[in-house]
């Protein structure tokens, strides 16, 4: 490695002539080779993640932004004021609740069309959040991020890039704030600033597609104090940026990816990526630095950016859209299909499958502009869509595998289904309705395991619990936002009980 | 009563001379007096209802629809260009997505002042359901009943009248359909066609605030065939026409109202209603016919009507705000309000509660035009908004019911407080803070009596089971409206199974 | 009154005198009468509950009781070893797990005949803890308890009589103890003593049947400490003793048992009963004291009065019973019984019934002798029985009223359908299956609607909630017996992490 | 394969005369050593499976069962009448409910050692119901079948034999009967009969622990007409038998246990198994057939081994117990054990978990005697045990989930944790307490993936929905046994409505 002396690796204006516009899936794909990243899993570098057979299904959810911008571009594209210029939406600032709505809708339509995640969403709510915030910080400190950032998102859009989130710090002993750590790096930090730019030293953890970002933007994961000032750092780095080091986190089945043939992976083409991304000292031009100090506004950036991603969520929407509709399928196959519970079991998935839905488009419906002009989501009601997100998915999930039947997780492999002498015995034994191949039948348990037990129930289900934020601090946004005090108001009221004395004037409108 | 061929009871315009323009909540009031409707409640004709201690509370809850337009004009009224004049909104067209949020914050509002049914809802859904539903069958038949209906709605706007419900048939053997039935009158319909009008005979179940409406509207209460075609009847008759009865619906603890004192009540000022109304031969002119033997538009009417309806539920949000403001309150006036159980079960209210909110706005804003011109919300988020309410709001009683303790069902009578040798023993005995006085802990036990086992547990609990379709009738809507096919394929392909030859062509939109 | 030092009022002896054996349910029913008690209910004083008619179905509840051991011996009667004789076996002392199993037996038997709360439970889990608690007191002590307990039996058994539970205290501010209450008498306490015994006084709230009694018992309601030793008491007072006032606490619908008819009740025979019940310096000879000041042993005695009548809370299970009946039965009358989502719902509520059930008689099979002889059952299953209690019949009862249909809460009053003009039309239109009286269905609506909102929903909801200890009661119980360092244990064998010094020894036993 | 006319694998005699007495575990794993069977994995043959990485923890799980006799003799041995000498328990006769009630701790205890399924259980209820139904078949028919059993049992007993349960056939088209099948082979049937035995022909699906058994008994899968009779067939063979081939069925991250360390495994010891056997015309000889052709009495059969089996799922409860560990211990590693949440999950946990074991036990302890003398549980309640199991340890799971944190899913690999570069990185920055080795915190975490998304959720998720019979099973056997008629009857006689001429006679018992 280089000392961090000698580093040359330079200015803003340096690091965007490495970019070319990505227009095409294809061009996406292309766009990730050759970076010779420091890539490890299950303990070995990786020469080219794009030709991985378990990091590949990552990079082709990812791709499936780009490709429906093509296919289905009033969905996935929008016009932007800041370049006069159709972009992609996944870098469309928010001018209107509307345009929250179709970020909804387009995410729920590549749930469907991946059935994992996509790994675009994270950066779009950073994108989003970052408008304000350095708005809100220019405002207060006289400093100039707003520009700095919005040079950044013409470049983005203009390029077409992909943007990750690196938000989570591994936080170590939770009973202590940043600054009291017995290792300060356990938050990433500021450990040098120079006249061209800064240096971060950390971790972020669980970094959704980390590796198929394009670049990368580090941003506190908590309210910050005065005595974490050095912690209180937005900047974007570009993912091949020196010192950078990447752990794929491994997955429920993953190595299922290197075994011969298809059918067992149940979703072979797409996977999700979470990665642990190392900082060893690495360096931003100032230009690309959105925040150095002004640790207040931590906080309301987390929560800005919480009250985004929640409503986000709704991409679990199209992965349940997927589970009602193999589940539909393998009952089908089963020739279960006109058994009254299982129509019923049908019901009550798209029932709490809908219901999420509701509360996330109520919540992009309802937005209302920030000071800086963009618009931002209705915060309890995005709370209210993840909370139920760490709920409903688990009840689909289970009712599918309920109308999946036990072979399920008793299924031979599909190396056995192949065998000279298992593979007759298999046909034979495995067959259903005489006019579905046993392939078919298989193919569909597969995929049912695949997203309640497999690589994509890590999206479906455990991600539903603890991305953007765990079920308790969902609890916690809606406790502070329930404003309790209005409503025993509305109670002493029909009670007849006079007030007394609180200083909430319960008439100033509702609810 | 006069025999059928001898009435005069007359023409439209006779019928809406005898109304003035309503402005205020006091010249509502005035208008229900001195009608002499058949009224009778236990036994009893009631001459004048406006007076009765147990109908009153259901006039208060309609009179704030009126008491709101002025004191929230913004909220509660709208501009209509129908008269191109300030109207109530219960009385506003749906021009816009927005029409419809406006509705739904209204309906919230109005169950936050009231914690009951307010009784306009139903009437509001079905003029805008006979907007669309009158023009679709003029284009079909030729008839005129679009222009009749807009003329009607002009007087009604500028008269600002209350318009009720009649839907739901008694239906006798549901095995049956209504001309199968043994008594045909179990389904209303047209006895006598004149060249004044027409003549029906039935009767209309529970009818929301019936008494307290000047229109009645009649209407099919499900699909029918052209043998029912006599069922397949529309018109509109004021409250006071010839040959009308009024049987009160009685509620739990209905007979507290009659006691002294106005503390066991839980909430003295307002109730719901609900009246069987018997149609012994009553006339209607052609004017206000708006259907007569159209029996394929049943159907869509039925289904519109509950997409309207279903998500104006919405209002059980207002009392859910009342119940965890009740729940608060009592655990505060307990000394429990600290303890983290409590605190937990007051955000697990609020959260089902605005679960529920979201689906009710979210099937608002995602609203489309109909042919004629109005806005209809989205169907299938209408349903799964009804369809929580019929689960979350027994949920939220019962944690509200927690929090009250047991004091909540053992409570003596407010007679036995202001006795004057128990009255002492209860003062004594039921002190709880030093700073609450024992009548405000007592009237907050009532008013979560009231919502959870009394009077408006009839609406808050019961009424969000049935009203609007029961529970069943939503998760058929559900089924139908959930496209399995669509989701299989959806799964098929991520599962990498050929296309089977559906019709459903899966690239055709989203969700 | 007569003043504290004139009274007489006596001797254990002279207090026993006054009771004949009771053998039928007769018999009690008239040992209730002339017994001249300060009884208040609804601001009056009344001179004969016996033949109140609000009263009186919670006299008829308590009498099954009696009934039941003279038409279902083996259920309801045991063989006392106490006095070598058959007794009720609401009186019997626990011998083997046997004795609680065929407890929880009759206690689902008494609930499936009276649909209510047969006020005989609290009673028996009370002589039941006295049997230990005497022993162990005496054990430490020296003192001579257990022997006064064993004769009071003796003559209680002789003479088959009810004893009342008065177990709670009104408690005042939660946050402060009973010596710390600005009024000490808000905890039941011991305010002289005498050479012939001591006077108590306070007073006990919400006492189940304590009008209906022939004794009462008081005790202690939580733990105490030094401070509190005045509180910790436990005798036994006749309801007739002198000092003593009972306050009817009102329940939802409780006065329709004042209207004409029978119908509108629900259940016009059986209801339940709670009377708060101040203690204005009663006498209790020494005979009849069981603790005075040997607090330490509150803290036991409360814990193992909770085991027993946790597992009470099976009675829920005999409502249940009804609950499943009538829902059963008004889909028959209305025609839609062969429906699935029909059938499927019974067999929810029935589920979630017999899960009651298990787990109470598991708990009663698992019963383990105490020091004194006496079994008592297990602790953890008893307390996860009455957490089940705590949610399940809210379930079943939404399920009961999502099978009755919104009549249940709009029908008219029974007068109406007895009137000359309305009873016709009510006939006609209330009609459903052509051989199902329309009276039928309307008792059926009614007995549900008592159910779960009217007065024995008081019973079988908010009691179910609350008695034997709120649901956070039950939880900090599981909390306290669930052994977290033992599955901490199991789990880092598993991982294969070396035990890190807990003392716990994970061999001992299981589970 | 030797041609069937040419088969001499023999007589009963010399079939037994194969084994020695198995004492210990490691008896019992040499005693699978050397089969040379037919077993296919991966598409594979494995010559030895004891020595398979993959195959070796289902057989350590069933291993545990042998070590238990030893470590714990009161649990896991009884003493059998029929040797007059200790069993292990798990081919003890059941000759009480005592019985019944120590195999349901002996179960939950290991469930608490393996944290899997140990596969002995459905063996056991195998041999508990084959007593009571030869015997009846032996009343009917006048056939020999009991004694036949009898004298099995006795060498099964001496030699201490694993005995798996061949029950579930594949089924093929789901709305034809065995016969109707285009393929009779769906079913397993009889396919010759000799003097000497018979030879049957199928396959039996998803059978636990099927290769590390010694004895397979067939039997019917579900209730059969007299056009089925030839698969009306009980026989038990050797897992040597001629003619069986087993195809390994796979589970999630099964191939993990290929990789080198086991930290990534989880639970490295234990596992579970399930394999399809397919029965290519394999002998039974007469004196181990123990049904040919009955097939009026399938269906006890069936009824009796599922009421017996689905209280075996109390299993799960063990399971249940390390997830309440391994969450309290990760909430404890991340340092957020004292949160009030986390506390307040663990107790929901164990509430739930303490549910099942309620209904389990409950059934057990009913247990009533059969005509042959064995006892067997109490249906409606084994029922109750294993639908409860079909929803709960999802729950439980998702609550482990939780509390975990998103670690879980994004957990770098054993292999990077070890790597020269990576693995200082990883302990820098997954440190969490300062005490607490970063490797217990990844293994502690690796159990929960185990549970809920690798090898062991398939035991402790799917298995809990399907095993004994999914969901529906038991709500049809739950409506089969609810009484319905005669919980009418106690609404009827409560809402004071005369007896409709049910047949039923109310009065005969409760309940």
């Amino acid at each position: 490695m280089t000392s961090l002396d000698e580093r040359t690796d330079g200015t803003a204006a340096s690091r965007w002539s490495t970019f070319r516009p990505i227009r095409t899936g294809e061009d996406y794909v292309e766009s990730l080779r050759g970076r010779d990243l420091d890539v490890y899993l299950l303990g070995t570098r990786i020469a080219e993640p794009v030709d991985h057979p378990i990091i590949r299904p990552s990079i082709n959810a990812l791709k499936a932004t780009y490709d429906l911008a093509i296919t289905e571009p009033d969905l996935a594209t929008a016009w932007s004021r800041l370049i006069d210029a159709p972009v992609n939406r996944f870098l469309h600032l928010v001018e209107s609740p509307d345009d929250l709505v179709m970020k909804n809708r387009m995410q729920r339509r590549l749930g469907q069309l991946t059935g994992t995640c996509f790994q675009r969403c994270a950066g779009l709510d950073t994108i989003s959040v970052l408008h304000s915030i350095t708005y809100d910080i220019d405002q207060a400190h006289g400093t100039a991020y707003h520009q700095r950032y919005l040079e950044f998102m013409r470049n983005a859009q203009r390029n077409n890039v992909v943007i990750a989130a690196g938000m989570t710090d591994p936080k170590g002993d939770r009973s202590k704030r940043p600054h009291e750590q017995a290792e300060p790096d356990l938050y990433l930090r500021v450990i040098r600033r120079t006249d061209d730019g800064l240096y971060v030293r950390g971790a972020k953890a669980h970094m959704t597609g980390g590796l198929n970002a394009h670049w990368i933007c580090v941003m506190p994961t908590m309210n910050l104090t005065r005595a974490d000032r050095d912690h209180a750092v937005v900047g974007i780095v570009p993912t091949t940026a020196e010192g950078l080091t990447y752990i794929y986190g491994r997955q429920s089945c993953d190595t299922r990816a290197l075994e011969p043939g298809g059918i067992d992976q149940g979703n072979a083409t797409f996977g999700g990526q979470e990665v642990l991304v190392v900082f060893d000292d690495v360096f931003i031009p100032w230009e690309h630095v959105l925040m150095d100090g002004e640790y207040e506004f931590a906080q309301p950036m987390v929560s800005r950016f919480t009250a985004y991603h929640r409503a986000s969520y709704v991409c679990k929407t199209g992965l349940g859209d997927v589970m009602v509709g193999a589940a539909a399928t393998i009952a089908e196959y089963n020739g279960a299909d006109h058994a009254s519970h299982v129509k019923d079991k049908l019901v009550e998935m798209t029932h709490l499958n809908e219901t999420i839905y509701s509360s996330a488009i109520a919540s992009s419906h309802e937005a209302k502009p920030l000071a800086s002009g963009i618009y931002m989501n209705d915060e309890m009601l995005a709370n209210v869509c993840k909370h139920n997100v760490t709920r409903f998915p688990y009840e689909i999930a289970r009712l599918a595998q309920d109308l999946a039947g036990g072979a399920m997780v008793t299924l031979p492999s599909e190396q056995d289904f192949s065998h000279e002498l298992t593979g007759p015995m298999l046909q034979k034994y495995f067959a259903g309705r005489a006019d579905i191949p046993v392939e078919y039948r298989t193919r569909m348990l597969r995929l049912i395991e695949n997203m309640t037990l497999g690589r994509n129930a890590v999206g479906y289900l455990t991600e539903s619990l603890h991305g953007a934020g765990s079920p308790q601090a969902q609890r916690i946004q809606i406790s502070r936002g329930m404003d309790a005090e209005r409503k025993k108001g509305y109670a002493r009221r029909l009670a007849a009980i006079p007030d007394t004395g609180s200083t909430v004037d319960e008439e100033n409108g509702a609810p």
